[in-house]
């Protein structure tokens, strides 16, 4: 049997190679090679969950259905379009957070003869969703609703990324500048909303509903997505190194993390100076500091208490909901997140 | 009598004041003075040229006839959408070519706190295009052919930036991959597409056309663009710096200039050689290598003859046009460019 997986990936050479030969541009044989490789270097060498969660979201959304050729096929298609979105954006996060390494390999912008070529190859990314949509989706009822849904959602990525660097513009570190609405605000608009609305507004179009009647779903899943970030930030510091495949820096970058919030939330005023006077300095005692503040303050079960109330809530809702095809969509995205270790 | 770059600036100050309160993104008070920042910065302070050809081209196709006030308002909205696409990508040419000045003002990424947020920055503005189409022309029946035309021609804009990255790749200087086929490419794609075609086809769609009609309208600008490109490179090295108002780098930058490629069309043997060990060096005694081959040569008159003959292809283009009112569109797109001094 061939894995869904497998599947998945061989679409992904068919897209790769209409896009190296879409007629709108008159390619040089170097131009060619370039976009290969800056496709190939990108694009499929993540865990590819968000574009694997189209598929299985319009399955649910088909209740368990046989898909037609077609449907497999765009379903993939739209989910490479996600994985597309997220190349787009970290190869331009990685060049502005000046980052070493993505997906255990040196970031796009570091390998020789790239550099700063890595910003216009992040907008050829970005625009080849806009060609995948369009050769694929055109005279579909919910093309415009697609092209409309990856514009605004695009939108709320970058917005969310600008929240996220102007209130960490190196040299004004400024912890009071720190809230669990600013924090809400990031996580929402850079991450929630690409990574978990966007997928199952996805299915939802192929499916042929209007996203205007599913507004519960989306809150629902930004929800989840929250969650998600803030579970990140919390394994951040308090994860097993060993499992994340990662030492965390949060605290030496400075970052708008839950932990470094809710610390702000309960600490006392000495705490407060503590944190202020050691929080985004790389010095291991510094970071020890932190870390020795985190615990006194209990984060550890501030952070469990808070993940089973949203187990609560968000179950609450999503048995709430009137259809069991989306209910099992949503908690088939939430059993993947709820007290994940890595 | 009120001017129209008047008229057309109130209506950027609307079109600015609808973005800081986009209903899409929960701005914080800090978020929304940043984007107010960016947008002033980087959007109104050009020529505006390529905006308010929108204005004028939508007039000639209207033959005279008065534009209503919301005509004259789209109208200008569509102009508006071009300036802020040119913002999008000068601030991030500007961090690629790592440029100090644009438009007599430091670049945008050049100022305290900005950095290499402007990458982010740019991508805001792009993103605003989009939430301009949809804010005004949602419904309109050229909607969706409008964000088709966005997308299309920011496709080829940011390929025809590739190859022009790929071609001049710091430390890879060889001549050898410079050719008329290559500046042609550069030329049409990063420039023309979205300077000369743009604004006419936004025009069209307003009026009604269907762009599948007037591929030769489109062949047309595109020669237009290419020849104003064309004189771009010459006056760089031969106009007055005192009309133009700067000095010209091509030589030094090692540009893949119109020159360089003609000079290479013509050089023997040694005269190549000179070029390969002058072009793209700094020092001002390679620079006058360079120059007075491009005289032994005699580019000057090379020049004038291909603009001249220009001038006789595009005139004859455009009065074999069957519309009077498309003629007008062109030809008033023609004067500006021939002959031009800066």
């Amino acid at each position: 049997m061939v894995d869904i997986k497998d599947k998945f990936k061989e679409v992904f050479s068919v897209l790769k190679s209409e896009l190296l030969n879409d007629p709108a541009f008159e390619f040089t044989d170097d131009s060619r090679q370039w976009v290969d490789r800056v496709v190939e270097y990108n694009v499929p060498g993540g865990k590819l969950n968000r574009g694997l969660s189209v598929i299985d979201s319009y399955k649910f959304l088909k209740d368990g259905e046989e898909l037609s050729d077609e449907e497999f096929f765009l379903a993939c298609a739209l989910g490479w379009c996600i994985e597309w979105f997220q190349a787009y954006f970290l190869v331009l996060d990685d060049i502005m957070d000046n980052s070493q390494l993505r997906r255990g390999q040196p970031c796009w912008f570091r390998l020789p003869n790239v550099g700063l070529i890595a910003v216009n190859d992040g907008l050829i990314l970005r625009n080849h969703i806009f060609r995948i949509l369009m050769k694929h989706f055109k005279g579909k009822p919910y093309y415009m609703d697609l092209l409309e849904l990856f514009n605004e959602v695009e939108f709320q990525t970058a917005s969310g990324q600008m929240i996220d660097l102007i209130t960490t513009i190196p040299g004004k570190k400024d912890l009071s500048n720190y809230s669990l609405s600013i924090h809400r605000r990031i996580v929402q608009y850079k991450t929630a909303y690409y990574s978990f609305h966007l997928p199952v507004a996805c299915a939802l179009l192929m499916a042929g509903e209007n996203l205007d009647n599913h507004t519960d779903v989306k809150d629902i899943l930004i929800e989840i997505g929250t969650v998600f970030q803030v579970q990140d930030d919390y394994l951040d510091c308090f994860g097993d190194p060993n499992v994340i495949g990662k030492d965390g820096t949060d605290i030496q970058d400075f970052k708008c993390s839950w932990l470094v919030v809710k610390a702000l939330e309960r600490a006392n005023e000495d705490q407060k100076k503590l944190l202020s006077e050691n929080y985004g300095q790389a010095d291991k005692a510094c970071i020890d500091k932190v870390k020795e503040l985190y615990n006194v303050l209990d984060l550890q079960s501030v952070f469990t208490e808070y993940e089973n109330q949203c187990h609560e809530n968000i179950m609450k809702s999503i048995e709430a909901h009137p259809s069991k095809a989306i209910q099992a969509v949503l908690k088939s995205f939430w059993k993947k997140i709820y007290q994940r270790k890595k």
